[in-house]
């Protein structure tokens, strides 16, 4: 059955694109787990813990968060993150943080953070819900875009170690193998013309 | 804030498409809380109970899914849901079932299960995946397609009461007020042209 | 169908007995941990998992199901399971699916899932609850009896990827070493020799 | 202690044939929400809470098991229990407790505490497992047996508020409507006249 | 026993001095079940939700961050909190926000956060941690303290709707009725005078 | 950073003293996982299962609650502690117990279980809740004092493999490195002398 295994291939490629939606943390079962990312550790659900008295006291810190990401993106934008690959410190812990910065006009597009609700505050400029704190729930389609004069960041955290990110049109139009265009032109509503022209801006999967 | 409410309401609109993904149900305390779906009951998270001597004993037991949807669909396809709202017995359960009936040619458009894995069978015809059984975790985008020259259907369950559904087209060019199209046009890559037409094809946002 | 009700009736009466037992597997915190089974690998709660590149894309296909089982068995029936153990891609998952076969006049004796609700659909030939979904919450003692002329069977989906199942009659009159006498003659309210019995129909515990 | 190893390697025996069920009451969201058990309170997953000023102080408190049960029953054995319906304080909070008392030789016959995983301690007296704490996972059918020549009694707990019992000879002979003798005699591998003089033993089912 | 009495008393005064800590939200079962704070709904675990049309669209932002609060205090700092008392719409959400300002040489006294893993960013000043994000597990007893020589704030997630604060010197010295000066003699190791200096300045337990 | 480096080590030594309080066990994924705490093993959240074969019979028994801890301490009393480092076979099975002894007059002082709900009985002697079952939430900060005038003792559970125990005062005057003198004397209002004083109490850290 190729077929069944193309999409099968098709499957596990939107996989990487799109990680899975899958429920708020476990709980840990000590103080600290810090993750052991090191390729040659078992891997387990989550992250083996390294040896605490390897783990330094750093793991409580980080201060990846304190300088603007690069917004000269095609979205004009830059996601920074600290979950559990970026801040071994989390594993176990059911929490993670993000900064966004945007240049003027920048949005981060329509997107899913499958594994995390996040709640987050604007700390600078002016955003769609500019100036609030606010709330999106785990799985929501959400965006942000920096409708003011200047750049912007807000700063997000998540109740999951890992909340992952999923790109919808990266995901719609990047796969590889792509969705068939004939589920395309149903789901989309139109010929099939339009819907090769956009796969085609998001041809190589990126 | 105006303009920040519009977006209020245009989350809550497509909060309304795209139920929010929030994990594993919780564990009931009882044998069986059997949703009372009347709108004067109060509301809290999950439904309340009805009292068992009311519930009858067919809270057990549904035959919705016997017999086959009307594949007469823009998709070509038809979806049976079995979820609390149509078998109050699942409240607290965490489980539910669909029947998907699919015509030659028809598809279930990608979409994704904010709140539940999906395991599913291929009962009869040729889908992708066709005879075989087929695992969706939650959150994954995903879509069905009837390969084969007859009528095809499969049974799928979920591990939640209340899997929900995100069609993502929908969400993406259907929510009320819509997502700017500034904002789709980057994300998308294509000029603003593409995204008038594309959100055309879903004005109504259905 | 008086039948099904008076079943029904029966659950529920062995519901008021035997309080439903209801929990769910802890939640991933990847995309997917395809279980490694093999026996030199470090044993943690579940299983640890596969390097993904190895674990090829039919972890989340299987085609165990699509055949029937051999019901010449003393009870007339045959139980396929795709559990983590036949199924790797479950692993994490929280979901698994069986497929169980019966002779007329088979029975699936009676039996507990204690780690996982059930939820099923009859496909062919008349069942108790023939025709119809039904629910079994996790830890509920349940048996399923074909009452019809012809082969039946079902499929039922778990949510666990390890529901397990504990035969009752077996459990307690073929242990080893086996429940004492004294304990049994109490419990069943019989003399010895009914108990001894019993046991010796059970006797090398399978 | 040959016995209790015996008995040890009977529960692990019984484990091959019964994995335990393992699951955990969900977590609070306040202090303290005691349950307000009056039939008139809207039924929700676990009970509403009294309002605190109601509740009183005695809710963290209960007398129950200071005294021992009486023990001249069928079984020899009485069981006090403190879940929920009997300690309103443990609602939200996953933990119970019961105290068993046995006479010379009675017994608590084969049961599964379906909700609870039980951690119990013998106070007095000599029971199988005398004189040790023991461990039974949720959903492991156990039992057990007075084996000296005095009163005994243990006190045990449970990490649910409401553990629940299934006494399985009573759940096999005696529900009603009864399980069918058809199954019953393909599933103890005996005459219909077995059956029935054990179905017998549970008329009324109680 | 008036005396236990007393004690419940003094539990009780703890109790609402020291939220019992209490694991990590449950799921919700639906997009949003907004907090109905209102006296005369029914109380339940969490809180019962607002039919939805009535909770507006406010209830996915808040302003209450923005401004700093009042740091002329006895600590000179000022928490400024956004749990689902403040803020209906995290009700079953399972995050929740505050902003903590700090005159120089401010403290955030010895306390600890039964319910949530706080996640947190110094946003201006120089405090103990400054310029970091930082990680405090769940029930870690933890304090800040401003070192600069100007004003500082620090914004701080949790994972948990009502992560709730103790006091540690509050719940220790301001208990009513107070934990008995002989136990406190003994846990800290001083003569009763100290122990009696120490709880005047609690007196009134505030 | 020096200065947040010492910090880590100070939260550092306090996590040692104090666990971080992390909700409810995550639910197990087989029958028995016996914790394996042989330093080699990798550290996974919880512990490694030992291959059952080698876990032997009494993984699921203990003695070392039936005799007296030595109460010839400070307090006056001891703990005997039975949590998964001292009984394996509790890993992932939610549950723990406790005995503490008390001298008359002795007290054990206050302190919170941050894993764990406790529930209990007295079972010798006068202690405050004497002759009585009692409730202590998770987090909730407590003590007992033997108020008779022989000794006296109590057996507790916990609805977690490994409760945590932290020592309030110890915690707050015995941390290394210590937390700073300023802190102390905003938090407890009262002069530097007086927290020298009770610092020196709890010199090197016990």
């Amino acid at each position: 059955m190729g077929y069944s295994k193309n999409l099968g291939a098709g499957l596990f490629a939107m996989l990487l694109l799109a990680p899975a939606v899958l429920a708020s943390d476990p709980d840990p079962l000590q103080d600290f787990c810090v993750a052991d990312l090191n390729g040659k550790a078992v891997s387990v659900n989550g992250h083996p813990c390294k040896p605490l008295l390897e783990a330094g006291v750093d793991f409580l810190f980080s201060s990846k968060l304190a300088k603007a990401g690069n917004t000269s993106t095609p979205n004009g934008s830059a996601v920074t993150e600290l979950d559990v690959a970026e801040w071994p410190g989390t594993n176990t812990l059911g929490v993670s943080m993000n900064r966004v910065d945007f240049a003027p006009g920048g949005t981060n597009p329509p997107h899913i953070h499958p594994r995390g609700t996040e709640i987050g505050m604007v700390m600078k400029g002016e955003l769609l819900v500019a100036g609030e704190t606010f709330l999106i729930p785990r799985g929501l389609m959400h965006f942000q875009f920096n409708v003011g004069k200047t750049d912007a960041y807000m700063v997000v955290s998540f109740n999951s170690q890992n909340p992952g990110i999923v790109f919808v049109p990266l995901t719609l139009f990047g796969s590889n193998p792509p969705i068939p265009t004939p589920v395309l032109t149903k789901a989309l509503r139109v010929e099939a013309g339009v819907v090769e022209l956009l796969k085609s801006k998001f041809a190589g999967g990126s």
